[in-house]
């Protein structure tokens, strides 16, 4: 059964598979020293410069909690949105592991504004006060929305005013790539990001995330930090064969293009039907409506996705890089055929 | 290049790798809520009985570090050989999360004995004393060596005459199946191990790796720290249909077996050559052996391997599943011949 | 030079300093195990019933760190106001120590109310959402007002109802006492507080704060973490003998009404003043008002204190246990001298 | 009753408390902006030279890991004596706070040497292992000895050389100068001791224990850390009184000569009794002895100590600056009256 339910219920995207299987033959030495990873980190830094410093990790989580702890001590403050993984969907683990409060501010549609995080800025120099030392913005955003690369160079601008740092959690950059038509490197290192989740998983790799720093001191510890966080992996050719398969010849793109058009073309159809309201702006892959409330149950049935908002039914319909045309006609008439009743 | 470096060196089996490519087809719910998970913890229940409670993780450390924190506070300590991988190998990562000391026993051949163990039991009720709370042991054991069942009885005994629990560290538990040629329950659960973290990924799993308690009362947290551990996979289902592969037909054991007979057959070359010594019961897949520190260079530049004690030159050699036995007599040809200049 | 700086600017009242120097003969056991501290718990039991569980801790940090961490685990979240110490003055403290996640919600004039809390009830058993496990409120709150009891019964009630603790910041707990006109006990155990931070250094100890349990279950791992939060004092006696004075003759009510009556003499006679705003009920303590910007700085030069909210020129005055009526008058006459100009 | 048991079960010197009275008028700005402060971080700054950075903590756990945390990340590791106070009792406080492992090493009358420590200087920038960053001494150890500054420089020279930090748990550092007839700088600083835990409570003071570090640049993180760490007094002034008493007319060298004065005066008196064997070096204020077993219960009845080794009945026998000899011929008298039975 396929469904709406999240780009990562969706399985690997074939030519992923096949970097796996080629990558599959003598031995090679553990935890990254291998000619795979040489290779897909020289890919990371044709996408965003010479400088740049790679490491990959096994979930996003790992990826955000490793990028943070890199550049804080645990007396610092993480300023993020209200709505973000960090905030809401990692079980505490950014707390845990780096020992910083985290601070979230009320968001608009999933996003941060340097008026909101200013409000934050507060008690530098005052020892009874967590010093605020990251914000942390999500590309694409936990609510499917986007940030304007002159929305982030605003924020990263405050940030390093105050000598704070920028986290983008980019889980989903590759359909923010997408959907900027930008270079990954053009709405984040030139926008002021320092420090990037880059994610692959919910966009057809097996398991391929990565913490990715543009200052090379900022990630001067990180090897240890990303062991003592469990995120060190012992056959590491086998993501770094996935990430060359996903970089090499713009599979990341073409996958998220995809899934950002399945998206468009599922607001366009739900659009037509007075019934349900879109709630956000449908910049990427996710699509929000409220819906009424006595269909979801049996449309869940056919084709599985969560509520997200329980108080006024809102939903999350999320579409990925194996999501067709057919299925979402198919949803859509169930929808219609379930409204008629 | 193939070598003796590490088991974790080798590639996938084959069969891991065809259950990799079965499990890509249509949508999965995340997270582990899918049918291949369902499978694949049966297979382990009825491996090690119903109430067995198993979480899939993606590292041994992380496997390791789950399983402790599932049965610690931070006010207590775990006892453990000093040669143990969570002692010496981990980065920290058990003390970083668990909060708890560890207590590193001076071991024999990487053993603990109940004498060694008593010398750190005490404190009890003191609250200026870190708690004993868990006695760990390797099985394998990190210096190729394996516990008897009346040993890990022994353990099991004063440690739970202490109320304290007994970990083992699986990661190469299969190699010590095929060696004591019990099957996996009759070892840990039936000896006393509370907590067990099975391994895969050293025995031809692309990644596989597990925690595995037998009082299901032990797990009540556990979901809410692998998450938290970061170690909760998001495409679960590719690791569960892995777990699937290597348990249903023995695929593990057949691994196994070949990597342990290989070990012994390097064994039984090496000791033909008076100017090595082996210095650890060849129990497992790992051979430890003192070699004339002229040789080793030479010989790591054809053959891959560590050194594991630089003051004595003692190395060691490790075989996987997919070593061959013209690998070794290469190998041995090659030490011959750079003894004989 | 006096002040309205904070309560703890003041010194130690007379008789808690003779307490002290009355313990000071022979030798006593450390680290609680002596007659004073024996006694000084026996007057809390006195006040909270037979089954109370007290330990003394150095600071109100302490106090509020060492009770949340023997009721949580690192995968809850504690939901506490915005304005509350815990999330804005313990430097992070909170989340370092128990790992869990602080959940900081909006509060009228610093207090939580069940609507507000009940926003962050969600994602129970969800093992991606921090676990809502204490819901923590200040009494006297931050900005000098009183929870009422049928508002702690009700707090008390919603978190009770989903399994959660509540615990009472009590570094002002004296002055919530006289202003409620209600013996401890009614305010705390019997309107459903669970754990209680009881200070005393704001009123009149040289160190004085505890940590209270009603319910000795929650208690029991409690000592280790005392111990491990380095908030053991080996002469414990020191402290104990301070709370007896403290607690045996009034000595607490005296102080506390003193400084309670000293607040509402100052709010009495700045209510007089039309330039002057006061901006918080004035229940206890504190006196919250919104000044003219240009007296600030001069006013500060005679009677520190301290700014509030720099945006809109709030400042913060609190009286204590040896405000004098004379000073208030000095400080309310320089109030309107420098008006004048 | 008095008796041998610890340091720290003496009370407080009168001066001690004359300070405080002394300073228990007006009021004082919190947290260490006060006078006395300034004037007591003088008296260091005269004892250990113009950088000196001193931070005033509650106890001697938690200047151990304020001083440890300054200098270390979570992925380091802390070298110390198997017999330390930071291993042995402070309920795993430092793996809980910095969450650094600890490596305790086999220590000879409680002192670390250059060769045992060695043994442990290894994995530099290998991520899988802790990283070595500071060997931890005590002076006087916790068996009563002392390092005569050639030991330590010679440590310090060794750990230096590995970019590693000394620590030095001085909580009886006044008996270690008196023993050494020394400076304090002489033998911490000019050394090479970089971070000093520098202890009052155990000679005299009521509550006095800090931090004290001899670069100013490995502090500039602290004042965040003790906060977070729950060590900041907010009525500050009460302990730096205490330490301008203490130093400034070396009430620290008059009452630790005595203490030593005291130990050494039991000594020479044990020495004559055949049943009883010295087992330590008496260096400072402690004498560990072995005992009849017999006579150990009905002595402690009349002056309390601990056992320190139950297997061989060793006990230990504490003076403090309050023993007088009086006592001790009265201790001695009851030891031979028991052994004559």
């Amino acid at each position: 059964m396929k469904g709406f339910a999240s780009d990562n219920n969706a399985g690997v995207h074939p030519e992923i598979l096949k970097a796996i299987e080629s990558a599959n033959k003598d031995h090679e030495v553990g935890y990254g020293d291998d000619p795979y990873t040489r290779q897909a980190i020289e890919l990371f830094r044709e996408a965003f410069g010479k400088e740049t410093e790679v490491f990959f990790v096994f979930n996003g989580t790992g990826a955000n909690v490793l990028g943070l702890s890199s550049v804080t001590q645990s007396w610092n403050s993480v300023i993020c949105a209200d709505t973000s993984h960090i905030e809401e969907d990692e079980c505490g683990a950014p707390e845990k592991f780096t020992g910083c409060k985290l601070l979230p501010v009320p968001s608009v549609r999933g996003k941060l504004t340097p008026e909101a995080i200013e409000h934050h800025l507060k008690g530098f120099d005052f020892e009874h006060h967590s010093q605020p030392g990251v914000v942390s913005i999500s590309q694409v955003t936990e609510m499917g929305t986007i940030y304007r690369t002159e929305e982030i160079i605003a924020i990263a601008d405050l940030a390093h005013k105050h000598n704070m740092y920028l986290h983008m959690d980019g889980a989903r950059i590759a359909n923010a790539a997408v959907a900027l038509d930008l270079p990954f490197k053009a709405f984040t290192k030139e926008c002021g990001v320092d420090i990037l989740s880059f994610g692959g998983t919910k966009n057809g790799m097996l398991m391929g995330e990565s913490v990715v720093f543009f200052n090379p001191e900022l990630a001067k510890n990180t090897k240890y930090l990303r062991k003592q966080s469990m995120q060190l992996y012992s056959k590491m050719r086998f993501t770094s064969a996935q990430f060359i398969a996903y970089l090499k010849n713009d599979l990341w793109k073409k996958n998220a293009a995809h899934a950002n058009r399945m998206a468009q073309y599922l607001e366009k159809e739900i659009r037509k039907i007075p019934e349900i309201t879109i709630t956000q702006k449908v910049d990427a892959n996710g699509v929000f409506a409220i819906v009424p409330r006595e269909i979801i149950r049996p449309l869940q049935e056919k084709f599985f996705f969560y509520m997200w908002n329980d108080t006024n039914s809102e939903v999350r319909w999320m579409t990925s890089f194996d999501t067709t045309e057919q299925e979402i006609k198919e949803f859509v008439q169930l929808i219609r055929k379930l409204l008629a009743h």
